[in-house]
């Protein structure tokens, strides 16, 4: 039934992923190969150590320390060491040969995305990476493929399944963000030194890939903004959730449209917010992730699943081993990278948001109309308005105020946070966050 | 920057579809071209009746009776026109002429699917269907595609909007099935004649497509059991809801494994059902669509979104206009169906499946032990019973008897119920639901 030859599939990186993606190569080569239309034999497993402990156990015979051989005449090259080097050049070099490259190098990508995909193109090879975002939920091909006739408006993600794991513990069991953390390094969902996760670094990298795909615009990683969560305290999840609310890691991608509704560019950021319980995103506990995609014509969809584990992230690279599998059979050049709209990408003091600003202030007459007119000044309108009484500070009782604001550019509500914390009315700006999904 | 020559696009029916991706294909035209690589001229617009009233205007000119004349020469045809015929001769001539076809006409792919996929395979075309599952939410593609490398165990969708507006509906506000569906039929979440959604056809339509291509086998129509909701009572959903419980219609694909682990078969099913409350299937609101897809490799993951209407419909139908040109644009044939596994096809009654049974019984000693044996000698065990003193009927004493079984084959299930419906402790079954996602 298989006519085609074999394919001869290289994999770099013997970790987590790489040896549960070469098991499965083996292990399930008979059904592969019936989906693919081709055999797919594994030529070699690179590694750096041909002794080290692994996962699952890979022939010996297939492990070498020596990747440019191996990379040297295959068809499919499956790049799973992370990090950029000697990753880029590896993956620069398969794809001048001709071979399909298979990457979840989120990274990678992110940084160097614009060189490799000119590379594929050039030579009419194709790069996956379904794996470099939200492990084995389907994303890249879905933004790529299934909504390329539709208009992506806003993508919001739960991309990192770390800082999802901490957040949902703050909020479930109050903890404070360090136990938290604790816990997630305790339970491995955190790594030993996790700042790449906490910092939003990682969030960022998928943020970079995500808008890319979506506004067909390269969106380089360094007009990323990007916040991280150190920051949350447990006060605020728990004033979140009395409020209605989820704190949530979001990776933000959108088009910035203007007063006429043209398309001023495109933003993409990264930021703790506060997520309304009633949206679906505030239903994505533990490590799990989620993209909550909104389209012209598709309306709201959103992709669910386990964030990246070694297994997940195997079930996303080897979908894409058949799909250049499948690709090398049928022939032809493969689908470049599209970056026909090449809008502007704007800075997050552009993106219209609202904040929520919790403030510890003098409670006496007028406070309030203090407040409203620093907002006004700012050309910031309140929705909202919340304040309780506090505790009496040297002789002059204070209140707690929590406003939520419409929508304006972050660059007001940033002046208005500003504004408000030099006012003398003010004792305190307990709290600045954004609020997402309403 | 396109230096393709132009893609001659004909859209066979101008109903609420086809007008709003006529709309789209004109509207967007430059931006499609851009993704796909070529322009798409729309050559014409197969219309019954020249003068209809239309979702959206389409400019006269490309209104035509003649659908034959429309098809010859034409690069992509899309098939909007539903039903069976003429739907498939003409879908039959477009492929064979070579065009590549996208078609949302599940209840044709269900019934004609092995053929259409044949003669596409054989001239070497594509046939596209992504919008005829769940609308614009992105399905046909991840399964066939992302999942490629993954083994699926289980698809748990709710693939219709109407029933799930009507569920919800009931659940929310009490009402009994004839209210609710009086009321989706007033907001037109519910046709004219609704017995296509109510009996439950056009989800086992969806089902028998779902499970064909997640198991690498032709599932034919005739082979899904099918169940609709219009015996679902009010007083089930309530007491579905008082014990944890949502009442959905799930379309229900899954591997049955024997006892050693080793695949007996595939079956697919549509029947109400009794979800956990807990469960992501059991937050799908109104007439929205999700399906939940447990796999191997990538664990659990649900697409969701709304369901099939005009709009979500076009960006579906115009992301496999994309994929198609961007494949003409390229070369080479499309990728084939895939049935190579090839599994047995079991009956309902072979699949594992919980039952929540509620029965009136006579409220005397013994009784539970008696309930209990029926059980048993049907090999089924009994995982919670949950007993309420009711009425006195006839000078004795009922009870209401709530239990929901452990797993056990349909066919045992079924056997327990009509033993217990023969019981002279047994006054009336009030309710039998199966029970998923557990």
């Amino acid at each position: 039934m298989i006519e085609y030859r074999n394919l001869r599939v290289a994999v770099l990186g013997g970790g987590s992923v790489g040896s549960q993606v070469t098991a499965l190569l083996l292990e399930h080569a008979d059904e592969l190969a019936a989906r693919a239309g081709a055999g797919l034999e594994v030529v070699g497993v690179a590694v750096r150590d041909l002794d080290a402990p692994r996962d699952t156990d890979i022939p010996k015979e297939l492990l070498t320390t020596d990747a440019e051989s191996l990379i040297v005449g295959a068809d499919i090259v499956i790049e799973l060491i992370g990090g950029l080097e000697p990753a880029r050049t590896w993956i620069l070099k398969a794809l001048h040969s001709g071979a399909d490259v298979i990457t979840a190098n989120k990274a990678l990508l992110a940084h160097h995305g614009a060189e490799l995909f000119e590379e594929a193109a050039q030579v009419g090879a194709q790069l996956y990476y379904e794996a470099a975002v939200a492990g084995a939920i389907p994303i890249i091909r879905p933004l790529r493929d299934s909504l390329a006739g539709d208009r992506v408006q806003r993508i919001l993600g739960i991309v990192n399944g770390t800082t999802n794991f901490i957040l949902d513990r703050m909020d479930v069991t109050g903890d404070s963000f360090d136990n938290a953390l604790a816990e997630a390094t305790r339970l491995g969902f955190a790594e030993a030194d996790p700042t790449a996760d906490i910092e939003g670094y990682d969030a960022a990298q998928k943020a970079a890939l995500l808008a890319s795909l979506a506004f067909h615009t390269r969106v380089p990683l360094d007009a990323v903004h990007r916040e991280g969560i150190t920051t949350v305290t447990a006060d605020q999840v728990v004033a979140a959730r009395k409020a209605g609310y989820v704190v949530k890691l979001l990776a933000i991608c959108e088009r910035v449209l203007n007063a006429d509704g043209g398309i001023d560019g495109v933003s993409a950021r990264v930021h703790p917010a506060l997520v309304p319980l009633t949206h679906p995103l505030a239903a994505v506990h533990g490590g799990n992730n989620a993209v909550f995609v909104e389209a012209e014509a598709a309306g709201s969809l959103m992709f669910y699943g386990a964030g990246a584990g070694g297994l997940e992230t195997a079930s996303a690279v080897l979908g894409d081993v058949v799909s250049a599998a499948r690709r090398h059979v049928i022939g032809g050049p493969g689908v470049a990278e599209s970056t026909h709209a090449d809008l502007p990408i704007l800075p997050i003091s552009r993106v219209l948001t609202r904040y929520q600003i919790t403030l510890t202030v003098v409670d006496e007459p007028g406070v309030l109309a203090t407040i409203a007119a620093v907002f006004s000044d700012h050309g910031v309108s309140v929705e909202a308005v919340n304040q309780t009484v506090g505790a009496v500070i040297e002789g002059v009782p204070s209140a707690t105020l929590i406003t939520v604001s419409h929508e304006a550019t972050d660059e007001s509500l940033a002046a208005t946070v500003a504004a408000l914390a030099d006012n003398s009315v003010v004792r305190e700006v307990v709290s600045v966050l954004r609020v997402e999904g309403l």
